[in-house]
Protein backbone atom coordinates (compact mmCIF):
# COMPACT_ATOMS: atom_id res chain seq x y z
CA UNK A 1 0.00 0.00 0.00
CA UNK A 2 2.70 2.38 0.63
CA UNK A 3 4.47 1.99 -2.14
CA UNK A 4 2.83 3.68 -4.76
CA UNK A 5 3.59 6.99 -3.32
CA UNK A 6 6.65 6.51 -0.97
CA UNK A 7 8.26 3.69 -3.24
CA UNK A 8 9.51 0.18 -1.79
CA UNK A 9 12.72 2.00 -1.76
CA UNK A 10 11.62 4.76 0.49
CA UNK A 11 12.01 7.50 -2.09
CA UNK A 12 9.17 9.59 -3.18
CA UNK A 13 7.13 8.59 -6.60
CA UNK A 14 4.61 11.48 -5.49
CA UNK A 15 5.04 14.83 -5.55
CA UNK A 16 3.42 15.41 -1.92
CA UNK A 17 4.95 12.70 -0.51
CA UNK A 18 8.10 12.57 1.31
CA UNK A 19 10.85 10.15 0.91
CA UNK A 20 10.67 7.96 4.16
CA UNK A 21 14.43 5.79 3.33
CA UNK A 22 16.59 5.36 6.35
CA UNK A 23 13.97 7.41 8.32
CA UNK A 24 14.35 7.38 11.97
CA UNK A 25 11.87 5.05 13.33
CA UNK A 26 10.54 6.35 16.30
CA UNK A 27 9.45 9.40 13.97
CA UNK A 28 7.64 7.14 11.40
CA UNK A 29 5.97 5.65 14.43
CA UNK A 30 4.94 8.72 16.06
CA UNK A 31 3.81 10.03 12.10
CA UNK A 32 1.65 6.39 11.47
CA UNK A 33 -0.12 6.92 15.18
CA UNK A 34 -0.96 10.34 14.35
CA UNK A 35 -2.15 9.79 10.89
CA UNK A 36 -4.36 6.92 12.47
CA UNK A 37 -5.54 8.62 15.80
CA UNK A 38 -6.22 12.12 13.37
CA UNK A 39 -3.75 14.12 15.12
CA UNK A 40 -2.07 14.95 11.80
CA UNK A 41 -3.89 15.33 8.74
CA UNK A 42 -3.45 14.16 5.08
CA UNK A 43 -6.09 13.27 2.83
CA UNK A 44 -4.63 10.03 1.96
CA UNK A 45 -2.67 8.94 4.79
CA UNK A 46 -5.61 9.38 7.00
CA UNK A 47 -7.31 6.30 5.00
CA UNK A 48 -4.31 4.49 4.87
CA UNK A 49 -3.30 4.59 8.74
CA UNK A 50 -7.02 4.05 9.86
CA UNK A 51 -6.75 0.71 8.26
CA UNK A 52 -3.05 0.00 10.21
CA UNK A 53 -2.84 -2.10 13.02
CA UNK A 54 0.23 -1.26 16.26
CA UNK A 55 2.03 -4.08 14.90
CA UNK A 56 1.75 -2.92 11.34
CA UNK A 57 2.73 0.07 11.97
CA UNK A 58 6.21 -1.01 14.32
CA UNK A 59 6.39 -3.43 11.27
CA UNK A 60 6.56 -0.69 8.56
CA UNK A 61 8.57 1.94 10.22
CA UNK A 62 10.88 -1.33 10.86
CA UNK A 63 11.20 -1.85 7.51
CA UNK A 64 11.62 1.63 5.56
CA UNK A 65 13.75 2.79 8.81
CA UNK A 66 16.22 -0.37 8.52
CA UNK A 67 17.05 1.10 4.37
CA UNK A 68 20.34 2.74 4.41
CA UNK A 69 20.94 6.38 3.01
CA UNK A 70 24.07 8.02 2.27
CA UNK A 71 24.17 11.82 2.15
CA UNK A 72 26.03 13.23 -0.66
CA UNK A 73 26.88 16.83 -1.11
CA UNK A 74 26.05 19.10 0.55
CA UNK A 75 25.26 22.57 -0.83
CA UNK A 76 28.20 25.21 -0.20
CA UNK A 77 30.31 22.71 0.63
CA UNK B 1 17.57 27.50 14.17
CA UNK B 2 17.15 24.08 12.12
CA UNK B 3 20.82 22.07 12.59
CA UNK B 4 20.31 21.67 16.27
CA UNK B 5 17.68 18.87 15.51
CA UNK B 6 18.12 18.58 11.76
CA UNK B 7 21.72 19.11 11.41
CA UNK B 8 23.52 21.07 8.60
CA UNK B 9 23.29 17.71 6.83
CA UNK B 10 19.51 17.11 7.63
CA UNK B 11 20.27 13.92 8.94
CA UNK B 12 18.32 13.76 12.26
CA UNK B 13 20.38 14.39 15.84
CA UNK B 14 17.24 14.38 17.98
CA UNK B 15 15.54 11.46 18.55
CA UNK B 16 12.00 12.46 17.02
CA UNK B 17 13.56 14.81 14.39
CA UNK B 18 13.08 13.41 11.06
CA UNK B 19 15.79 13.51 8.62
CA UNK B 20 15.54 16.26 5.80
CA UNK B 21 18.51 15.95 3.88
CA UNK B 22 17.18 15.54 0.05
CA UNK B 23 13.73 15.35 1.01
CA UNK B 24 11.41 16.53 -1.64
CA UNK B 25 11.41 20.30 -1.69
CA UNK B 26 7.43 20.67 -1.96
CA UNK B 27 6.75 18.22 0.97
CA UNK B 28 8.84 21.09 3.35
CA UNK B 29 7.24 23.67 2.12
CA UNK B 30 4.12 22.37 2.68
CA UNK B 31 4.71 21.33 5.88
CA UNK B 32 7.08 24.67 7.22
CA UNK B 33 3.57 26.27 6.01
CA UNK B 34 1.44 23.54 7.73
CA UNK B 35 3.23 24.38 11.38
CA UNK B 36 3.63 27.77 10.51
CA UNK B 37 -0.47 27.92 10.26
CA UNK B 38 -1.04 25.46 13.09
CA UNK B 39 -2.51 22.47 10.58
CA UNK B 40 0.61 20.45 11.94
CA UNK B 41 1.16 20.21 15.37
CA UNK B 42 4.89 20.04 17.21
CA UNK B 43 5.89 21.44 20.30
CA UNK B 44 9.00 22.76 18.89
CA UNK B 45 8.42 23.03 15.21
CA UNK B 46 5.33 25.10 16.15
CA UNK B 47 7.52 27.99 17.70
CA UNK B 48 10.20 27.34 15.35
CA UNK B 49 7.90 28.16 12.09
CA UNK B 50 5.77 30.94 13.56
CA UNK B 51 9.10 33.10 13.25
CA UNK B 52 9.87 32.17 9.39
CA UNK B 53 8.65 34.17 6.44
CA UNK B 54 7.54 32.66 3.35
CA UNK B 55 10.72 33.09 1.69
CA UNK B 56 12.59 32.08 4.60
CA UNK B 57 10.57 28.43 4.08
CA UNK B 58 11.24 28.60 0.17
CA UNK B 59 15.33 28.91 1.32
CA UNK B 60 15.08 26.51 3.84
CA UNK B 61 13.07 24.30 1.56
CA UNK B 62 15.55 24.55 -1.03
CA UNK B 63 18.51 24.43 1.18
CA UNK B 64 17.56 20.69 2.42
CA UNK B 65 16.33 19.20 -0.21
CA UNK B 66 19.56 19.89 -2.80
CA UNK B 67 21.52 17.57 0.01
CA UNK B 68 22.04 14.82 -2.24
CA UNK B 69 21.22 11.37 -0.55
CA UNK B 70 21.94 7.75 -2.24
CA UNK B 71 19.46 4.79 -0.76
CA UNK B 72 21.89 1.69 -0.14
CA UNK B 73 20.67 -1.56 0.77
CA UNK B 74 16.83 -2.61 1.22
CA UNK B 75 15.76 -5.25 3.65
CA UNK B 76 14.94 -8.70 2.14
CA UNK B 77 16.69 -7.74 -0.98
Amino acid sequence: MCQACHGMDGISKAPDAPNIAGQTEPYLIAQLQAFKSGARKSESMTVVASTLSDKQIEDLAAYYSAIEIKVGKIPGE
